[in-house]
């Protein structure tokens, strides 16, 4: 079989999908429910412990996954396995045609915030269940995690370089959800062709151990290699043998204008000082150091003072830092203009379609997002700017013409970042940085 | 563009890479290293804190994506952005074609286990390191979580439900692992189609909330639905609402032959007592209660005791249960016969291709793993049975032929489950259930 190469065609998503949304899906259409318009929405009932904020990434790739969630020969013999055939043939002809509107990707988002409010009948709403979670649920939790990271770097460049760490295809949207938060480049060479993120990346110990040869090793050799290949531009990896021979030997063989070393193991934060000194020392003094080993938002803090110049993170973003999922969930608010929700012991829902505003002192400071019901007039606060946060995104299954790209996205978020207060920027485990109020249709307020 | 079905047409593989792994193939080309016979182990330093035993998951799918490690037009048009012309017909030539010797799909591993042992010149063997990784990092890890749960869970049915918390590719591949380890089922429809596991699922909170009217909740409506749609084998939902209210409903409607009944949230233990009473008197002997709610294998094992006959379990299993990657690396172990290792400060590797052997008693207690140079003979243990852990899995870039399925894999692993130190297959945290032993090539034992 030929090989082809992946991305140039677009293949079904449609069974990226739990069963039960089919069985429902059939019962509902047996018994004349599947046609009754509906409001589902997207949200988190908490951040994960002690964050305070997290951000909404997904949304350009569940734009891109609609338009392929369409059962085509291969996906309708899976659901003829146990649907009846007329709940086949209706998949057959099945494209979603609704309304969805949300907030913009790169938002911060909180407790509750209505993220995506999808609008069409339930046999076509309920359909698009487990893609958009799981989209939501992975993106948000790295873009979540990364953009705590970039924050603490303070201006510093944070590469990502934790594909190997996950999912050879999360680790392509895990590098896309980075890159949105603030992260500068990638390793993943898949995120670059599909999404345009810079790629980097020099060598590993593997390349200096493959210059041993029965004389022993010979790191020099290595370094030599890589800089008729790469130029003295590029990086040496410089921890494989004693560090700070390997220090040395780099600018023995690269001069004075070597771009930088990385080190990726050990005390990062002596080692940082030790080596920048001895860099100086030998004349190197706009060689770079690039730190890397199982760095997180905590130890990037910890490496605020030392003169590191460059971040390589890879386990802790790909994995959202201790919360590899965002928790979202996806649920039913109206029916037929009816407010509905879940009432049991726990895990409530509030029923009725909603959107968002988030409100911010002149000074640009943001101090309350609200949640109202989505047909009552939202306030203009005193004294304060208000940023509706709902936009739409899609109309009659459509995407909306003009939606930011993922650079637009990015830079949305970076100027959002300056927004929060300050307490709500810090790592430490804390409150939601702003609370959220929900507004009822009794009160209007 | 029309949409074609997923999963039908192999697509390349090759750029889930890191750019490093390019770069450094340039320069080995460029200095002729790149032709030196190496050896690549991927191993675990250690294994999640506390957890006992790890399980090897992903070779199958290795094996499916290694013919498609090919690099096509599109896949060149990435490479020549940042390499030499020389490079990128040299890749357009690639194919794998070393060999690869591992671990059984399914087979415990421990700290320092060869996993996975490739063989080939530098070139071809550096390039395979992020997608393996990637690979056996994610589905190690959930496969790791999953085999503790089925553990605990003790015979009673396990239902893979975290599609939504999960990456939507990482999910199908997720749902495979979970199967491996032991689990029944999955929610997962791609899973279903791409790898034959069994598909589950039944009913969301939103199909009883669809069928709300003017008047009012309409359980009973929603119940009638999905029993003439399903028939009364269908578990039914009963938490909505009010969960009592919710039992009699479903027995009303169905009548004692329902198949089951779910709770999804509140207290599991108390409730799980109350509604076998409660079916119980009503005649619903037979009908089952399968539990979900964020469980993970501690509230399994807290609900053993509980009338409970099937679990519904999501985030836990496709996060790894607070493991969420495996931690594996892939590390030059031997060049052109020559042992190499990393010697740093710290994360030092054995050097050496090595092979490894697990030590039971005539019982079938396993009491040893012994990791061999690979070229020293290993001893038959004296009153111990010693199985062979390294197998051929690639020869010549071809896999070997009759490897295992993914049915025979995991009845391997449901055996060797029984094989472990029985303090080795508790959850609660420990040391590895058996000590791993390395031989150096000095001293032979």
């Amino acid at each position: 079989m030929a090989v082809t190469s992946a991305g140039t065609k677009p293949v079904s998503t449609a069974l990226f999908t739990d069963k039960y949304e089919l069985t429902m899906l059939e019962a509902a259409l047996a018994d004349g429910s599947g046609a009754r318009p509906c409001v589902f929405e997207l949200f988190a009932r908490k951040l994960p412990a002690g964050r305070r904020y997290g951000v909404v990434a997904g949304t350009g790739r569940l734009l891109d996954a609609l338009p392929a969630f369409r059962f085509g020969d291969a996906e309708l013999a899976v659901a003829a396995e146990f649907l009846e055939p007329s709940t086949v043939e209706w998949l057959r002809n099945f494209r979603f045609s609704g309304n969805i509107d949300g907030y913009r990707e790169g938002d911060f988002y909180f407790p509750g915030s209505p993220i995506l409010s999808v609008h069409g009948t339930f046999a076509e709403c309920v359909l698009l269940e487990t893609l958009a979670l799981s989209i939501f649920n992975h993106d948000s939790a790295i873009a979540s995690a990364a953009a705590r990271m970039v924050s603490v770097a303070d201006g510093r460049t944070l590469i990502e370089m934790g594909s190997r760490r996950a999912h050879e295809e999360a680790a392509v949207s895990a590098a896309r959800a980075a890159y949105l938060a603030g992260f500068d480049s990638t390793s993943n060479l898949e995120a670059a062709r599909r999404y345009g993120v810079p790629a980097a990346g020099t060598a590993a110990h593997a390349f200096t151990l493959l210059h041993t040869t029965a004389h022993g090793r010979n790191e020099a050799s290595a370094f030599h290699s890589q800089i008729s290949s790469l130029g003295v531009g590029t990086t040496l990896l410089v921890d494989t043998y004693d560090i700070t021979q390997g220090v040395a030997t780099a600018i023995e063989v690269a001069g004075p204008e070597l771009g930088g070393v990385r080190i990726d193991s050990g005390d990062l934060g002596v080692l940082a000082r030790q080596v920048r000194r001895q860099l100086d020392d030998l004349g190197a003094r706009r060689t770079k150091i690039v730190m890397s080993g199982d760095l997180d938002e905590y130890a990037i803090a910890g490496l605020r003072a030392e003169p590191v110049d460059a971040y390589g993170v890879g386990t802790s973003v790909v994995t959202g830092s201790g919360a590899p999922t965002a928790g979202m969930v996806y649920k039913l608010v109206e029916v037929d203009g009816i407010p509905v929700e879940k009432r049991s012991t726990a895990k409530e829902s509030r029923g009725g379609a909603k959107r968002a505003t988030r409100y911010a002192r002149r000074t640009g400071t943001v101090v309350e997002e609200v949640i109202y019901p989505e047909h009552l007039e939202v306030p203009t606060g005193e004294g304060q700017t208000a940023t509706a946060l709902t936009v739409p995104l899609v109309r009659g299954g459509e995407p909306v013409p003009g939606l930011p790209t993922l650079e637009e996205s990015r830079e949305y978020l970076k100027k959002s970042m300056v927004s929060l207060p300050w307490e709500g920027l810090t790592i430490s485990a804390g409150d939601p940085a702003i609370p959220t109020r929900f507004v009822t249709a009794a009160t209007g307020r």
